[in-house]
């Protein structure tokens, strides 16, 4: 089998002797309900019993720098949100098949964040179920079923959407329908990241072609983080969008990651870029740890959709998850925390840049806002990928209270990407506790 | 296209004319947003503000007697719940990554609900997600992929999933790997209930197999309740699920509808057939309307699936969602809603039968604790489904400021679902209402 992105940074049974009683118990209890499969962090895991802004609490009481989690983006347990859904929940939770105003003001508020001609949205209860809502628009749309990924994308867990996330590695097949291709990355590959990429997606939609698969979509993370994070040259992906649309397919913009803010740089990753997507899924962040997520898209995809079938998601759009969600829009909007990921972000990324000029072991930083990844290598080449290195960064930072995890599919890439309430000090905490073990080596 | 269920009870836009302003408003925003696919109950929709209990109320203060929403299954807006749910989102909303208390317990809680062998749960955030997972396992476990399930079954609308539901009318077709059976139909069909829908699944599976499609598994609703309600006599399933298993197949019941305690008669719709299922879905009501859901089965047959990938789920099982699930289990347990359902579903399904006594429309009165199904008919033949009538009945109720709905593939069945707080008082006005409402035809 492949590596698979969901045995990265995972338990491992030699960590249970550094566990204490408490965690050793639900270890066992854990276990006892969920089996073997649930993917736990860290060789001697975590439990957590609250959280705040951009901490969380074990069952000691220590406190842990989050430079991980990017679910609770306005922070853990922000008082503004949890207010909404306390007070939300305590009026109605009903489905859209009512009339609602909280339901209504929100969608619109959400679109208002979308230029023309991206003016409709469905709501979901994760960005696995838009993701798999977004191919069935991209089928109706163009009747084609072929689709192009990157290489180590993930794009989530449903049966269908699990066929176009190689990130799942070999235990999981791609679908016949499926092609992958490199990722845009200017750090390995060689020549000019755009041109190549395009190629690259161009290649892939003509052996679809020469198989009779008609092209559906190119679906990618506008980011590319699960690949190991490829931001620049900011503009690489207009060429692919323009082969594919050529190609008479669609762009499936995946915002679950970069969406709401995270990039420093405006709302949405694909931004960056100059393109305008014909279909943007979002999940995550976007009620700070509510289960909504949404699939925003043109009137006549939605129409081609609504013309072979209605759209009804039971918990999708509910009245609660859409008064957390239009208050996390609150908090962006008056913490300004777009502008802070770009100030944050910056500060984090010149540091590790700093570093990587004294320690070669880091071969590269890169990203957008407050999602860095850094490339952890091989001193003697600059190069190979150090996945054993890696590791112990992100275990010796926990160790030191500090949360990071690591991405790409050789999961030797550090993945930064905190609570948008990250400080300038929060920073400087993490590049002095990365520097403190690169110094250990 | 035939049917589908998604065009039940819809608006229409002749009802346009009977909108007030604010419903007026809010309809436009709604189509500008959603577009046209999103179904809205009603040809005169409803604008809920608030709600309590048993009861909605619109923007003008007017109060309806919810006797539908199975979602917010022990009362809208549960204080007990509220209270849960607004503790949680103050202290820690995280994912299933981390070792936790709430997590382990509550699914140690809700397992405690089911006899072994089923002793595993994973956690999702829609009975659509947990159904597609259920397929994904029955693959894993059997190498199959042959599945078999009722002819007019709603199962979800992931892309998977939607293959695997007719409800959904012709514009989204079956996959090639599905068969459908005549629902276990006592009213219309001929011949023993048991032994004939037995013997349909023998011969959907010989056909599976005679096109060299290896047969997974049945999938069934354990009430039927898309299909119109079949719930009698109980233990007509056993027959089936024993062809299934002499297949090499497995059994997954979609508890999704008739679970937790509707039935009244355990929290199971299957346990009424004496019958264990190898895989188990639920969803909507297990955390009165937050995002939760889940897949409950044997410890070898997630081992199968972890022995091609693992499973995280971002938001199932959130911690979070989890407190609401206790709550929900709480408030079960220390009300006693699986006795009264039992108790109130009886008052309501004898009264309902004392008025197909003297009125003929009423083909028929079936169900299982407050889940029931009433056949609208022509009073001529006391047979030919009647969907006009059961509509007229169905927007009758809404002027008259109650909520039911209808279902089945002619959509002519009443569906009767009210929380299960609802009352013996709250059944005598709902029966007094339809019975004011046949007299005048």
């Amino acid at each position: 089998m492949s590596q698979s992105m969901l045995a990265l940074n995972n338990f491992a049974a030699a960590g249970m002797s550094a566990l204490d009683p408490v965690e050793r118990s639900l270890l066992e209890r854990r276990s006892r309900t969920f089996g073997s499969g649930v993917p736990l962090f860290y060789a001697r895991p975590l439990n957590f019993v609250r959280a705040e802004g951009v901490w969380m609490f074990d069952h000691e009481g220590r406190r842990y720098l989050d430079a991980y989690n990017n679910v609770p983006s306005v922070g853990h347990c922000h008082p503004h949100v949890v207010a909404a859904i306390a007070r939300q929940a305590a009026q109605l939770n009903t489905h859209t098949r009512y009339l609602s105003d909280v339901v209504s003001s929100y969608a619109e508020r959400l679109l208002g964040y979308f230029a023309a001609p991206l003016s409709r949205v469905l709501f979901t209860s994760s960005g696995t179920e838009s993701v798999d809502l977004a191919l069935r628009m991209a089928q109706y749309q163009t009747g084609g079923t072929g689709l192009v990924v990157t290489r180590f994308a993930y794009h989530g867990h449903s049966m269908a959407v699990a066929q176009i996330t190689p990130a799942f590695g070999s235990g999981v097949a791609l679908g016949a329908h499926v092609r992958t291709v490199a990722a845009p990355d200017g750090f390995r590959g060689t020549g000019p990241v755009a041109e190549n990429f395009a190629a690259a997606v161009q290649a892939a939609i003509d052996d679809l072609e020469r198989h009779g698969i008609g092209f559906a979509a190119l679906v990618t993370d506008t980011l590319f983080t699960s690949d190991g994070v490829f931001a620049d040259p900011a503009g690489f992906l207009r060429p692919a969008v323009d082969a594919v649309h050529r190609a008479g397919g669609l762009y499936v913009a995946d915002e679950v990651q970069p969406g709401f803010g995270r990039t420093g740089s405006g709302m949405w990753g694909y931004s960056r870029h100059g393109i305008v997507p014909d279909i943007v899924v979002m999940g995550k962040p976007m009620g700070n740890g509510m289960p909504i997520a949404a699939v925003v898209t043109r009137a006549e995809i939605l129409e081609s959709l609504a013309a072979h079938t209605g759209y009804f998601n039971t918990f999708g759009g509910n009245t609660v998850c859409c008064a957390a969600a239009a208050a996390v829009l609150d908090v962006i909007e008056q913490e300004s925390l777009i502008a802070r990921a770009a100030r944050v972000g910056g500060v984090l990324r010149s540091g590790v840049a700093a570093l990587q000029a004294r320690y070669p072991v880091i071969g590269d930083v890169r990203g957008a806002g407050l999602y860095l990844g850094v490339e952890i290598v091989a001193a003697a080449d600059g190069q190979s990928p150090d996945t054993a290195a890696a590791l112990r960064i992100v275990n010796g930072l926990r160790e030191r209270q500090i949360l990071i995890s690591t991405c790409g599919a050789e999961g030797n890439v550090l993945k930064i990407r905190p609570p948008l309430q990250f400080s300038e000090e929060n920073a400087a905490q993490l590049l002095e506790e990365i520097e403190s073990l690169l110094r250990q080596g």
